[in-house]
């Protein structure tokens, strides 16, 4: 394995990670607030980490797959340590563990939280807890990517292991090319998401903050209250449209610039997706339809929450733990299935689900005709034996994972529901479960070592798993390549 | 697909259900109970079928395993149908929804039960309840094989498709002999613990109901306060000893008869068993040794709610609902491990885990090492792709059968505890499950859907999925074959 090359690559992060805390830096400053210089103090501890490790490139530049995903998982983390140490120093989140769990769950795109009282924040402290959302909802290694100089060849084993999905490609054959698409398509949309806000009677501030959320599928708010705060349909409708429009695959949007309406269209994961929320807010519309009076009242606050839920975004407008069971249970198994590959969103991924079933069908016909020839088909292409095979170990690991800090969380002795929910909440980055931990409820009551697990669980959830069981396993360490 | 013989199977075994009903009937004139009448009307209807439709071989009577699949799959159905009018009859379960979850739950080994008041059964009714369980246990279709004359060919598919496991395997050349030597080993097992509980001071009735239950890993009793009612370490502990052997794989005492010690001693999945089973048991007995005072009085309670749970059994001596929550979910995660293939217990058993853990091991193998060639062993065999791809595929399909059972249920606005963990109970065959189908619960407040989605689930548990899910596809009665 390359060390040197990835002791280089992660001083060069935590570089940019310096860069980017002048942002909330300037916002603190902005406002007037003292908390900017505990930003400063941050960047000037990462800039010099920068100046030691970041800047002689070693001799043999070379990585592979399995460097990437190194690279990967510890960036993950260390971002997150680091990034912790503002909410720190500034007294915003005296606890070192719970800033960590905030941070993770911000760069992670969870929006689970430990606060009790957010509306209490600085500004600047509010705006770098959201902006770690979109950040972290594009991936910080494409962030890196876009804004550094890397060869191609090293470029794309970092892409792989950070994109969302059972497959990652370059829109077009260059990484760092793509990377910058990428983020010209997410800054475009969150921005358009800014202006349709402030139509609807928002402040700049507020307006930004919450896109940074959609746009990450975060769901930080800087408002006690969620998106309820501001009880206006308007705001709920285009939240719940761009939210949608987060979770859906970019590449998708890179074939709407070239005008590829047709594999648009004809895209299963897309067709599935938004089958699978059309779905879920027809049956909960009709569930709760007795609390909310109206078809139409029922219809807003069911499409937001489903919308919410299935991108793993995590805001709320309703306390849907006063919904019934079956409601409450649909939005538990959305939160399940996730969004789509390739988005910013979380979760299983729909094209896994639809793989996973395709892939049953085709052994159900197995048994039928025996000497049949049988194919799992996505998009009219042949899925590969690799990508299946890829998909169940994800899908039993993913499971193994939920059992194991369902087991570590339960000693803290919450009702099943609320151990339960809150592993499946942070590990698919949701953001609220039920019970204890539901909307209005938050997670500063765990022990410190539930609040480890559930770092643990957000930082597996949002790299997809393989970065940190290959940290876990010895063969990585012990061998020398 | 050869239905003329389908038919003329599924007639033969129902024969050998009304012979079965016999028994039961002959208990209920010995205590003199009127109700021996119910079984004796029933068993003329089955005769009446028999005749009609299990005496005339049809020409060709090849069999292939799709017709496996689909044999099974409405044997345990027919039988469940039939065998549920004594109980409405008799009048001891008027309704014949509950009647039919009761046969459903005694024939599958689940031993959830809609009774509130067991002790007011007759003794035929009861017995004929916990007998379902030991014909159950070891299988209809193995049970019918050893008792008819069925050729070989033909017998292999259906020992195939009933049979719990990855894999299934002949004892010996011939599927009926097979059937015997299980049957033999079963019967000697079963007569050992009734011998052991009558030492214990159990009388005759209560050690053959009690040694059925166990046998068959089901957890019907004919006390209402299950085994807790006898309070006898003596008992508890045969009792744990024999529910921990009934979940071993019946292969491994067959290789014990040809005094093969070192196949069984180097049996993967047994070492995992026993392995998992220690670990459960030391966990619980420390987390609730506060509330039992003695450290041996928590290992009692813990070492036989952690056999008759992970065997699948479902009898109980405490009320683990009280137990802190730690003890609660690693009751609910062995209930999903299961107990051995091949064994009369129900879940996902534990080979298949072993598999899994193994698969998910070698791909991070594969990315560390791109070129080397890795294969998943087990008892130093290689398992084939193919084993792999149903193993996958079958843990897929357990998982959406699962999320899809609970949202139905929850229709009938129970606690999320409760909804979860029913399914989780009856899919697994387990008996009893937390919160509002707790132990000292029962299912009798479900609504007529639920049950039958609980009775569903018993069956796609205990058949593994397959033959239900062929039955439901499409392609089975669309086409010719």
């Amino acid at each position: 394995m390359n060390k040197k090359m990835i002791i280089y690559i992660l001083g060069k992060m935590l570089g940019v990670e310096g860069a980017v805390l002048l942002i909330p830096a300037i916002v603190s400053f902005v406002y007037g607030e003292r908390s900017g210089l505990s930003f400063v103090a941050v960047s000037v501890i990462l800039a010099v980490i920068f100046l030691l490790l970041g800047r002689k490139k070693p001799e043999s530049t070379t990585i592979y797959g399995k460097e990437g995903f190194v690279i990967v998982g510890l960036a993950w983390v260390l971002w997150s340590l680091f990034g912790a140490l503002p909410f720190c120093i500034s007294g915003s989140i005296p606890n070192y563990i719970d800033a960590f769990f905030e941070t993770v769950s911000g760069f992670t795109t969870t929006g689970s939280t430990i606060l009790t009282d957010i509306e209490s924040l600085p500004m600047g402290v509010n705006f770098w807890r959201c902006f770690t959302h979109w950040i972290g909802g594009m991936g910080v290694l494409v962030f890196v990517l876009m804004i550094t100089s890397l060869d191609d060849q090293n470029s794309m084993p970092l892409m792989r292991a950070e994109m969302p999905g059972p497959e990652a490609d370059k829109l077009v054959p260059k990484a760092r090319h793509t990377a910058k698409i990428l983020y010209e398509m997410y800054f475009v949309l969150t921005a358009a998401e800014v202006v349709l806000l402030m139509f609807g009677g928002m402040n700049l501030y507020d307006a930004v903050v919450h896109s940074f959320s959609t746009a990450g599928t975060g769901g930080f708010s800087n408002r006690n209250a969620s998106v309820s705060f501001y009880d206006s349909a308007y705001i709920d409708g285009v939240i719940t449209v761009f939210m949608i429009l987060f979770g859906v695959n970019f590449n998708l949007y890179f074939l709407l610039l070239l005008k590829d309406w047709k594999s648009v269209l004809k895209n299963e994961e897309l067709r599935a997706y938004l089958g699978i929320i059309a779905t879920a807010i027809a049956v909960i519309t009709v569930n709760i339809v007795n609390i909310y009076g109206s078809v139409l009242h029922a219809f807003r606050y069911a499409s937001f929450q489903v919308a919410s839920i299935i991108t793993t975004t995590g805001f709320y407008t309703a306390d849907f733990e006063l919904w019934p069971q079956l409601s409450q249970v649909i939005l538990l198994t959305v939160m399940f299935v996730g969004a789509c590959a390739g988005s910013t969103g979380g979760g299983i991924k729909v094209c896994r689900f639809v793989i996973l079933c395709k892939s049953i069908r085709q052994e159900l016909k197995k048994i039928l005709h025996p000497n049949a020839v049988t194919v799992v088909k996505m998009n009219g292409k042949k899925v590969s034996a690799e990508t299946l095979r890829g998909i169940n170990v994800y899908f039993a690991a993913y499971i193994f994972i939920m059992v194991l800090s369902v087991i570590l969380v339960s000693i803290d002795n919450f009702d099943f529901a609320t151990s339960f929910s809150g592993v499946l909440t942070t590990i698919n980055n949701v953001g609220p479960g039920i019970s204890k931990v539901g909307p209005v409820d938050n997670f500063y009551m765990f022990s410190p070592l539930s609040k480890i697990v559930f770092s643990f669980d957000m930082l597996v959830g949002r790299l997809e798993i393989i970065p940190f069981l290959l940290m876990l396993s010895l063969d990585l360490w012990r061998r020398r390549f």
